[in-house]
Order: structure tokens, then C-alpha cells, then sequence
């Protein structure tokens, strides 16, 4: 019975993943919410079936506890020792973590400093980290980090043209984020395709609320849309992506706000939110759209067409194309977001079939037979890639 | 004897050129600077010769006036009624200005409103045009907009992705630049490839210590790298191009500065400078790179990097490639620079011929014969689009 758990914790809520390893057959997946509020919000699924229990939780520690207690009064584990390892989404390894690692007090130690980069999310991670350490303390944790896969970036990849001090002194450069879906998705493009990743050169889309491109050249990343940290890139649900710097200061000196009130603008009133003026969620975008409404419009127009950008910026840094990928919410979802990105590029070799493209959450080729560029949708699953990372850094795989 | 003069205004400077219209033939050019200050400088060059004279101006007008009596005494002209006409660069001519414009006191008044989204510039163009207005009060002045070439874009590229009243507003928006450079070489281009604009997809960079990269399809510009200011797009002399925006709160937080303080770093001290460590001038670095010096080979790399994506960016941009255009002092010179934008895009049909690239200055197909993408190096001249412009606007053509 070898069960591996996969937790991405939050500030005040974390979701968990059971797999049976190395099958890697889900046998279990819940939500807490709500932790240390009133109204604490507790979920589990299994073989399907969804039970949402109404409890308040003093801490992560507490949500982590009354999760393993359910999980034996459902009899999905018969004792607390079946789980083996836990394995911990943390969202901002900097430049010291270039893979997933076993957690110590120094990786701890470690991941808190670079709170600094992450600050609204490693130390929410950390919370999930500490409760699993407290309470199954036996058995070993892993860490497995949104920006390792980048790291394999060149210097000329993430550097600013800031002055160079900044990068040195203030650990300001391109990290880029999703990469453990960017990793999931080309390993199975791989299989897929039936080539091995070492000689692939892909484009890995991530389009949900968040959204992130990633250039992925012999398994490795050589180069992603989002930077320094998830605003940067494409429009995203709420977040403006690239801007014109300059805009900063004018914007304040506009509405009176200070710069961190205009971030918050950035992060939270842009996108497709503040070009559409109605919703950030691209599902009521594109039912407006189909309405007439131009605004909504506009912004199917201004997604799309950023992301289409990267596909030949993307193809240029690796010298050309094997494939295309799309993944999350709305890559695995939106036929008509999808239709936007790749039409219009068979002048390097992509040839989009629209008839195939019909199609949610589930994996895909959508090319022509003949297209020597494939373009394909793979659903992502990064609980199951740290449930594999925690087997691969063990040595239990 | 029709002869235009184009002018370049700075606050305490200007530069001109007088041409014979329509043969477009250069008879004389100059430069004051210092215009206001003590130390002034007055130059004019004809017939390859160049004098030089110290002198100070009170202001524009008086360099003005000085200007015109040198170019009677010298005897490029014999009467200031052979001037008939002048033509002036402005920088920002927001979305009221999609074509050059005959000069009245209306246009002055827009230009001046407009001084808010180019405070360094558009004054001091200003200044230039009154100058000419009080000292030739019955000749045409025509103001030439380095925005205007890209009032055709889409709104989806010219649009951020921010709250959609920031550019009812505010109007912020990508306006670009380059404008006159842009629309010289790609008209220069069309001619060279003997095929109308029309049908042509091309990439235009002018690359200087400014540096910006149009789409133009069709003749028209559908996008631009430059943003809402000249700081946005690729890495630039001294300017950093385009970064994470929450970077600035970041380095105001790091380093104490103010947003406005942080805009001037990464308007002056970014950039190759800010990458190299010791200059922001190209040919500094490349000296410095073929002595191996590290970071110089860095600042060529970011630099060469964020040029070629927007290769592929725009070519999907226009759904394929016709021509890729070099112009202004590093595009035409930097056999280095040109060679890092243009390797590797076999893939779109830009097959490159390093042994035609050891040009400096001059009109030349850089391409292997049998390329289906030309390249071509084209020495701007806005000037001669200026003068061309003076002689369209009053028709005079």
C-alpha cells in the first residue's frame, strides 16, 4: 500500500491528492477552506462520491489532522503509516531550488527566506510543510517548486536589461512560474508523439485564470512568458501581463494611487476583467461575445492574439516547432481561445484542424494528419507530478 | 528653385536639412546646439564641407534667423523666399494625428495639449515650429508625427490589458515611434523587392540607441514594440525595454526610490549599460565582447535575443514574412547585431548569408539568393520623408 499525498497549501485553505503509487491511481481528493476563519468548509471525494462537511479549523495543522482522521473513517487508508510521503507545491524556489528536494529544517529555512520573492504564497506553503511535518513525522516530505522547471533558462532568457546590481544584489530576474505543469504536459506530449523529449522542441500554453508560455527545448525550459513574478507575460483573467513600464508612474501620478495601489490594479482589475469591463472568467467573455457584445470582443481579440504572438516568438528561440500544447481551465476547455492561438501560422508548418477541435478536458490531437507541427491538448495534472517527485527524490520510484 | 527644409527641434537644439524638391537632392545640413546657453555651436555642411562656428543663441528664433542669413551667405540660397516651405518632426501626436499636418494655430495648440503624454519632447518641437512660423510667415509648415505611421494599428495591439477606462481617460494605449523611419524603409523596400506594398509582409527594425520593431502589412503598421512611451519593447541603449511591471514597486521597495526615480533608471541606466556595466554604446560592447569580456557577450546576447523573437512574433503577426529591414546606426552598421536577429529562422524561409553581411551604411540584400524572406539593410532618411511630406501635405507634388 504505497500512498503518496499531494498538498498545495494555502494562506487559509489547501487541496490534498491520494494516489496510489507507482499506478498512480487517484484514490482521493478533498478541499479545506476557510481555515482559522468561521465557516471552515471541508471536502473529500472518493471513487467519485463528494462529501462536504461544514467545521471550523483553528490552523493548517488542525485541517491537516481531521483530513488524515476522514481518511480512515472512509477506510481509503487503514492506518496513518500507509501514506509514505508527502509531497508540497511551493510556489517560489528562487535560484537555490533547480528541482523538487527532500524537506529538512534548512529547505524550510530556506523556502522562508525567499518569502521575499512569493510573499503571499511560500508562506502559506510553509504552513501545509509544517502541518505534515507535525503530524506525520516519519515519513518523508518533498517540496516541488513552480519555477524550477525554469530554471534551466540561459542568462540571456532571464536577465532584465536593468542594471546588473539588481540581479545580484536583489535576486531580479525572470523565474517564471507553472512549471510543474509545463513539465507534466511536454512529458506526455512526448509520449504522445511517440519521440523522445531530448530532440522536441514545444510550446506549452497554460492558459487558465493565470496563464504562462513556456519554450521547452529537449525537455528543458528555455524561456516562459511570466517573469520576476505571474503578472508578467500575457493578459490573464484579472492581471495585464506586459506593459509598458513607464505606465507605473503615470498611472499614479493619473489616478493618485501609489505604486503598490496600482500593482494591486495590475493584479486584480486587468486582464480580461478590466478590457472586457464585466468578468474576468473567459467562459461568460465568450458567451457575450457570442451576444454581440464588442467589449467582450475586444478581449477574446486581445487574449488571443497575445498568446498567438508567442507561438512564433517561441518557435524563433528554438530554432523551429514540433508541437503545441495546450493545458489548464481554458486551454483544455475553449475551442475558441485555441482557434485564436494557432490559426494562421502554416507558414511554419502548423496546420490547425478546426473539426477537431470540439473538444473539453481531455487529451487531443487537433492538427491535420499532414501537419508537420501538431498542436495538442493534454489536460495537466501537477498533484500527480509531485506525487511522482516525492517517488523520484526518495528513490522510491 | 523649390526648396524644403526639414527640422528636428530639440529644447536646446536643432537640426536641419535643405533639400531640392522633387529631385531630392541634400544641399545643405546642419546642427545648433547649446541654443539658450552659453557655448553654442552652429554647423552646416555643403557640398561635403563642414563650417563650424561658435556662437550662442538667446533662443530658437535667433538660431533660427542665424541659420537662414548662413544659408544666404553661403549662397545655397539667394533669396529666403526660395525656401517654400518647412517641415517639422514631432514626437507624440497622440490619436488626433494619423497623417502629417499643415500647421496652424489650432495644430499648435493640439501639439502643446499633447505635450502631456511627451513632456521632453513635444515642447521643444514646439519651439522649433514657432521659430519658423515668426521667421517665414508665408511658407507652409507641415508638423511630421513619429506616432502616426501607427495610428493603423488594430485596437487589439494597441490596447493594454488594463482597466478599459485608463484609455478612455487617460489614453493609454500603445502609440509607438519610429514612425518616419518605419514608412521610409518600408516604401524603400517595396521599391528594392520591385513588388507593391500592398502585398508585402515586413518587419522593419530600427535599431539605434532607440531601438523599435513595426509589423507592416500591406503598407500599414499593425504593430509596433515601442509602447506608450519610447521605453517599452526590446533592450535599447540606455532604456530596458519591456519587464515584469511589478518589478518597479519592487526596486522602489529595494533600493528607496521613487516610482519616478526607478523610471529614470530604467530609462538611463538600464539597457545595454545596465547589462554591460560600461557602455551603452553598441560598438563599445562589441569591442569589448571580441575581447572576451563576459558581461559586454551578455549585453549582445539579451540584446540580439529580444530583437529575434519579435522575428517570429510578427511574422505570425502578419501569417507569414516577406522582408526583414535593418535601418538607423546599429541596423545598418552592426554586422554582429544583424547576424544574432536573422540566424536561425530557416524555418520560416529567412535564409540568412553571412558572407553578404559585411556592410556598413549602405542599401544591400543580405539573403541567400534563393531566400523566399529577403533581408535588407536601408539607411533611413526622415529627413527626405519629412521634405516629401511638406510637398504631399500642401501639393506641391
Amino acid at each position: 500500500m504505497t500512498k503518496i499525498i499531494a498538498m498545495n497549501a494555502g494562506s487559509s485553505s489547501f487541496k490534498f491528492q491520494l494516489f496510489e503509487m507507482p499506478e498512480e491511481v487517484e484514490i482521493a481528493k478533498g478541499l479545506v477552506e476557510r481555515i482559522g476563519l468561521e465557516g471552515g468548509i471541508f471536502s473529500v471525494t472518493v471513487d467519485g462520491e463528494k462529501k462536504v462537511q461544514e467545521r471550523d479549523f483553528d490552523n493548517h495543522e488542525d485541517a491537516v489532522n481531521a483530513m488524515l482522521d476522514e481518511l480512515l473513517r472512509l477506510e481509503v487508508i487503514n492506518d496513518i503509516n500507509d501514506i509514505i510521503g508527502s509531497g508540497h507545491r511551493v510556489v517560489h524556489g528562487g535560484e537555490t531550488f533547480e528541482d523538487s528536494v527532500l524537506i529538512t529544517d534548512e529547505v524550510v529555512e530556506k523556502i522562508d527566506e525567499l518569502s521575499e520573492l512569493a510573499p503571499l504564497h511560500n508562506p502559506a506553503n510553509l504552513m501545509g510543510i509544517n502541518a505534515f511535518r507535525e503530524q506525520l513525522p516519519d515519513v518523508p516530505h518533498v517540496a516541488v517548486f513552480d519555477t524550477s522547471f525554469h530554471q534551466s533558462m540561459p542568462e540571456s532568457s532571464y536577465l532584465y536589461s536593468l542594471p546588473y546590481s539588481y540581479y545580484k544584489e536583489y535576486g531580479i530576474r525572470k523565474y517564471g512560474f507553472h512549471g510543474t505543469s509545463h513539465k507534466y504536459v511536454t512529458g506526455r506530449a512526448s509520449e504522445m508523439l511517440g519521440r523522445p523529449l531530448e530532440e522536441l522542441r514545444l510550446i506549452s500554453c497554460h492558459l487558465g485564470n493565470g496563464a504562462s508560455i513556456a519554450a521547452v527545448k529537449g525537455g528543458k525550459s528555455i524561456d516562459t512568458s511570466m517573469g520576476f513574478t505571474p503578472l508578467a507575460g500575457v493578459t490573464m483573467g484579472t492581471r495585464s501581463g506586459n506593459l509598458d513600464p513607464a505606465l507605473i508612474p503615470y498611472i499614479m501620478k493619473k489616478t493618485g494611487k501609489t505604486a503598490t495601489e496600482v500593482l494591486n490594479v495590475l493584479n486584480k482589475e486587468s486582464g480580461l476583467l478590466g478590457v472586457s469591463g464585466f468578468s474576468s472568467d473567459l467562459r461568460d467573455i465568450e458567451e457575450e461575445a457570442k451576444n454581440g457584445n464588442s467589449r467582450a470582443e475586444l478581449a477574446l481579440d486581445v487574449f488571443g492574439e497575445r498568446i498567438h504572438k508567442y507561438m512564433g516568438s517561441y518557435a524563433t528561440r528554438m530554432g523551429g516547432l514540433d508541437a503545441i500544447i495546450f493545458t489548464a481551465g481554458v486551454g483544455e476547455n475553449s475551442d475558441v481561445v485555441r482557434a485564436k492561438v494557432v490559426n494562421g501560422l502554416e507558414f511554419m508548418g502548423v496546420y490547425f484542424d478546426e473539426t477537431m477541435n470540439d473538444v473539453k478536458g481531455q487529451e487531443k490531437f487537433i492538427n491535420h494528419p499532414y501537419s508537420p507541427v501538431k498542436i495538442i491538448i493534454i489536460p495537466t495534472n501537477e498533484e500527480l507530478m509531485i506525487a511522482r517527485d516525492v517517488m523520484r527524490i526518495t528513490g522510491m520510484e
